[in-house]
């Protein structure tokens, strides 16, 4: 399979192509945006969810609105700009808590200004906003293909892994992180096998995931999330692996709910347990986990799926849609610039500095 | 509400009624099986689900089989007890894993051998074995009421109470085992608030207890089960509880699929963790979990949610449908001898002794 078929975001043709994640996984539909509204509704919509993925969206979106600026009006660079600030905040608020989005959109508006600070022409920028959307596009690919590596040569050919959530293709631009790293295993005929968790309550795993993996042909079992423990205990498990929504400067994980219970069975059956992240996720603003929010979700996300009831009507819910893994539970944290190990303030913090001298040298 | 409602097995115009508990919560639909295929096929088909529930469907199954016997056929007490164990085998063969079932038949069978050496008619042995079964039944209620009463002893009042699967009135005749528990504390004014977990695959927990527990006005919220680790490190669980299909003389607790993942974060957590069964679920044939076997079930539980695909076609699955939660995982197991602590091998060998001496005296 060519990346192109797989890359859930993509300009192609003067246009932003989506995979149409609501439909997967019993139909593949392509969605194409040729206007900012396209875009913002495909975010609003989740046509497009993962926060690189979100991110790298928003800046296509932005080209977007460059292209169509100048397709109608004849104005000059400093009313490019503000067209493009207003394209900006309109994408901004399709999922104002994706931090990925603003960080995306604000690095294409930044570098904009330089240009027309620098007297650039409409048409140079147009083309140049593109240019940006593209490279920081290319760039989680790459990250997400520097990540996998580290991550593969922790894994021993045979291996059956244990993954939690979506993290892979569909969730970045291309490749995945901790799918990223199965996916690079199975490049280099590990023979790997992956047990993959449905990830209640929204069924990213079966949905989304298990789709992923036999798209690769990668061996795989889907599981009911209660199962894993049963398998842990039955020692059918060598390393558990997911994604991170956020990572505090001392290695506690925020990831979708159901991560914290995994890795403390892991732990208790001494499998090891790795969060697989570009180092853009973590936040050393955050000394530990438990002072980052944790949002709760629609209660219709337990009590119906795909529309089908399957609670009382009425029921009572509490529904998190992430939890917080303490760093004792985790072996390691796989990042682009290599595996951080404990104590994490000091290798976290290591990784985070080699991947800002790595932006800077670029 | 009164008893007659809520009875999941209740034999009826001379025929067994059932709770059909595939439709709740949606639907309170009433099945009536007249014959021991229709008992086979319901305890299959999980019309009927929880150990005793099936155990006593088991039981009034056999008298179904002597009722369309004596109809049939016009022959010898030893052709009808052969008949009958025949049809014990054809019902034992329904739910292998389930040992409450085979425990209820055998029961019926042996105490029906008896007569027949005692050189009763057929006409007696028929009506005779409607009697043991209808007996049985109200033994499980009475069993359940003193296994409560012992229960909630242990729950402090404004507990918050984390309970897996179903474990109700559903899965009993009434009462319930550890739903049971939740009921007498309840009823005792405790104030307690339950976090009902769904239990994937099959949803018990959503659709079974949440139904059972809305009902009866116990406070609750339904979580997924991947929210459990969450409330646990977030100190909102005070003790988890749950029944269980096999108890190994060791104390290992073969249960629905998800418990030892439970049962290790709440002993990660420091929080108390009950088994809730009748003695008859105590299994002295083996010494430990480990040995008994597990259940896998079909994959459509996992793919599919009440007929609604979720999972891409043709995915492979791994479905177990109990899990096997070692002995150091649990606190107590609570029955209705009085609740049994470490060192298992003889607190629950002294029950074992309790329940069958107040049987022989009953």
């Amino acid at each position: 399979m060519t990346n192109e078929r797989m890359r859930s975001v993509l300009w192609t043709n003067g246009g932003l192509q989506l995979i149409d994640q609501r439909k997967l996984p019993t139909e593949l539909v392509l969605m194409c945006c040729n206007t900012v509204h396209d875009v913002t509704r495909a975010i609003t919509d989740m046509v497009v969810r993962g926060a690189p993925a979100i991110g790298a969206a928003g800046a296509f979106g932005l080209a977007l609105g460059a292209k169509n600026f100048h397709a109608t009006e004849n104005s000059t660079p400093v009313e490019f700009l503000k067209a493009l600030e207003q394209a900006k905040a309109t994408i901004d608020a399709a999922r104002p808590t994706a931090v990925n989005l603003t960080w995306a959109t604000d690095r294409v508006v930044k570098e904009l200004r330089v240009k027309v600070q620098e007297q650039t022409s409409v048409v140079e920028l147009v083309t140049y906003t593109l240019t940006i959307a593209q490279a920081l596009a290319e760039e989680d690919v790459a990250i997400n293909k520097r990540l996998s590596q580290f991550g593969a040569e922790l894994v021993s050919p045979g291996s059956n892994i244990l993954h939690h959530c979506n993290t892979g293709a569909l969730a970045t631009v291309d490749i995945g992180t901790a799918i990223g790293v199965i996916y690079e295993c199975h490049a280099q005929g590990k023979n790997v096998h992956v047990w993959v968790d449905e990830t209640r309550p929204r069924l990213q795993g079966a949905r989304l995931s298990a789709w992923e993996l036999m798209r690769e042909g990668v061996p795989m079992h889907l599981i009911a999330d209660n199962a894993a423990g049963y398998l842990m205990l039955a020692g059918k498990v060598d390393v558990v692996l997911f994604g991170a929504d956020r990572v505090a400067a001392n290695g506690d994980v925020v990831n979708k709910i159901g991560t914290y219970k995994l890795a403390v069975v892991a732990k208790e059956n001494k499998v090891p347990v790795y969060a697989c992240v570009p180092s853009s996720t973590i936040d050393l603003n955050f000394l530990e986990g438990r002072s980052i929010p944790i949002e709760e979700r629609n209660a219709n996300e337990v009590t119906c799926i795909q529309g089908v009831r399957i609670a009382p009507e009425g029921c009572p819910v509490f529904n998190p849609a992430f939890d917080i893994t303490p760093n004792r539970y985790l072996t390691g944290i796989i990042t682009e610039e290599g595996v951080c190990y404990p104590p994490f303030e000091q290798s976290l913090a290591k990784v985070v500095a080699a991947a800002e001298k790595r932006r800077a040298e670029m």
